[in-house]
């Protein structure tokens, strides 16, 4: 497996295009995308699981039902959520203009928005930009695809592999936004998946779903999980492969090789978390199971103190035993330790929960580097999981102060 | 019921004293603190459910098996937390110290710490204290005993009330602190209640859990549960009422004044949370359950974003929604309503799941004052609840960056 330029549109029949609708007010920047598949492709998707759910969320559950889709549409500044049966109808109008523009049915098309909540879409401008936008669908605008994407996002968030499946070479790229309203749940951003591998619908929704769980819902910005974010994946079966139909050897390349685009993703979107100035990796090892570690990885990144000791890079490791004892997990804290490690070194902090008289100066210079990681060792069992976040910043109080105004 | 002067040691037989020990270098505020009761008392108390408890909540715990009790000792600037099992000899060596001093049993005393995690105790200098904190200890001293307790507190948080229990004048007084790791989950913060009332043990206890649940358990400023928190209560009897031994209008009585005063000390720790510039109450109405409700007011006032939208008195109440719809209650967002209230007037910002097209100028008004209540409405049921947290501000971020240097 080698990464590859291309982003989203780095599978062969992909393309993607964006243009400058003007959603919302004061935006210079293209706040309208669509992506395409030259042929119908095979779709899945995991969805936000917060009970307030986007109107693009329904519609695009609605269109995925028969596990196809051809075009994803997808807006900026303005999420289209608690409108009422308007925000719904304009969901659906989204799809529609798309579906007219490009020829195909409007349940081929994954819709999305990002955005303030609360605020009518304003579908006018939807509508006047389509022709525009479908005229801008080309394989070589993946990054303009992205940026069209981003709300308070400071980087654009693109990967793109090339692996291989049965003897033939097969692509996975991918674009996502997200870095604030971000906590682990089931799809907790917007992230663009398309693949020209062929693989049946089932084995696609499986291997996105298992692939979730170990990326994107172990990543946490602020511990609020959005109403609108979706992760989906289109496969449109052009490398030529012979179909993955079963969990076989290619069925676990295709894995290996989404995991990798999807880690790359949500460590990306952790480290440009809003106000972010470190990003912070946790890894606890020796819990009793895959559960077990996996929440007490992400009580660690979601402690608004312990993120907030970081921002200061004290090495503060009593925090990080006290978000791992309310994280409702069962665990002895005697018996935990804890090291920071970092391009400067690795420091042992806290053995069998206690301190390890540690030379702080040498902590402070292993803290103050921009990646940072936690190694939280329990001794109860073989299982560990990794999360990602950031810390808290005087930033991140800025950009959500006023994000409306 | 009225308020009294008094605090702590308002109650009939109780006195309290403090004293600068040292315990934290560079503190030039009293540091440690005793109160006592004239004679045994009946004794109750709730604490943290962090699995990562500190040795003092260990040792209360254990002193407390019989229900009695006639003193408390605390220090700040060390929470004698994650330090193995010297910590938890030195948590048995202050209770034994003031008992020793106190010449009462030492299963008579209970203890509790504030401040650091994984830092030992400096235990020399709370035994060469002792005789001095002794010394001290009188009835007019219960505002030193309060100060002694408070580590980023800006106030000292002090109720006394009181009121009529079977023809007798009955007193209760507090004093208790807390302003950041403070989160909704069985007792969460330093709170010490005493009362002359008679009361039998099981029915304080009861009195007190249920308070708990209503009052400090409806507070976060960060979303951390600490872990040492605890809430205890003294009642020696001295003010002669007949003993409240059932469910009768006298416990009626007391437990109205006792979540009066858990109340009181409830808003006094959220408008005094780490960092911020207003005091957020939520109050959830039209819920299906109690609980429900208290988890949807919880949600709102533990969201970070929500929190640094009100820091920047920004009328975002898809925040508000957004909140609730990840608590994990199910309810319909189409048929909640949002409105925000202050000194300066009150709004109607959601109605049914759609903004009201509400007058952004005098929201930002009434959002700019520094007590703001959320009201939500839900048209499920009849239960509601009320939630109290603050702002999240560039200081919450700067106390806690460096908290430990």
């Amino acid at each position: 497996m080698k990464e590859i330029e291309g982003g989203v549109t780095a599978a062969q029949g992909f393309s993607a295009g964006a243009v400058l609708a003007g959603i919302k007010k004061g935006r210079t920047k293209k706040d309208l995308a669509l992506i395409v598949s030259k042929v119908p492709a095979k779709a899945a998707a995991c969805y936000t699981t917060n009970v307030v759910k986007g109107a693009p969320i329904q519609v695009t559950q609605e269109h995925l039902k028969d596990g196809l889709a051809r075009a994803v549409i997808v807006n900026s500044g303005n999420a289209n959520t608690c409108n009422g049966p308007q925000g719904l109808g304009h969901a659906k109008d989204m799809a529609r203009f798309a579906a007219k523009g490009l020829g195909i049915p409007e349940t081929e098309v994954i819709v999305a928005s990002t955005g303030v909540i609360g605020q009518p879409l304003p579908i006018g401008v939807i509508e006047k930009a389509m022709d525009a936008l479908v005229a801008d669908v080309k394989p070589e605008n993946w990054q303009a695809a992205c940026e069209a994407i981003m709300t308070t996002d400071t980087q654009p968030k693109i990967v793109a592999v090339e692996f291989t499946v049965g003897g033939k070479a097969v692509r996975i790229g991918a674009m996502c936004k997200g870095s604030g309203m971000i906590h682990p749940n089931m799809a907790t951003m917007l992230s663009f998946i398309t693949t020209d591998c062929s693989i049946a619908q089932p084995l696609l929704q499986k291997a996105l779903s298992e692939s979730v769980v170990r990326t994107y819902n172990m990543v946490s910005v602020d511990g609020d999980t959005s109403t609108n974010d979706m992760v989906c994946v289109m496969a449109n079966g052009l490398a030529g492969n012979l179909a993955i139909t079963a969990e076989s050897d290619d069925y676990r390349a295709f894995l290996e090789a989404l995991n990798y685009v999807n880690t790359k993703l949500a460590k990306k979107i952790a480290a440009d978390g809003e106000g972010a100035s470190r990003l912070l990796e946790c890894e606890v090892a020796g819990a009793k199971t895959d559960d077990d570690a996996r929440t007490l990885a992400r009580s660690v990144i979601s402690s608004s103190l312990t993120k907030a000791a970081f921002f200061g890079a004290d090495a503060n490791w009593g925090r990080v035993l006290c978000a791992m004892g309310y994280s409702g997990v069962s665990f002895d804290p005697e018996r935990a330790s804890v090291a920071f490690s970092s391009a400067a070194g690795r420091i042992a902090v806290c053995q069998d929960g206690r301190t390890t008289n540690f030379d702080e100066e040498f902590a402070k210079k292993v803290l103050l580097e921009k990646e940072i990681k936690i190694e939280v060792s329990l001794a109860e069992g073989k299982a560990s999981a990794t999360a990602w976040g950031c810390d808290l910043t005087y930033d991140y109080v800025k950009i959500n102060g006023d994000y409306r105004s």
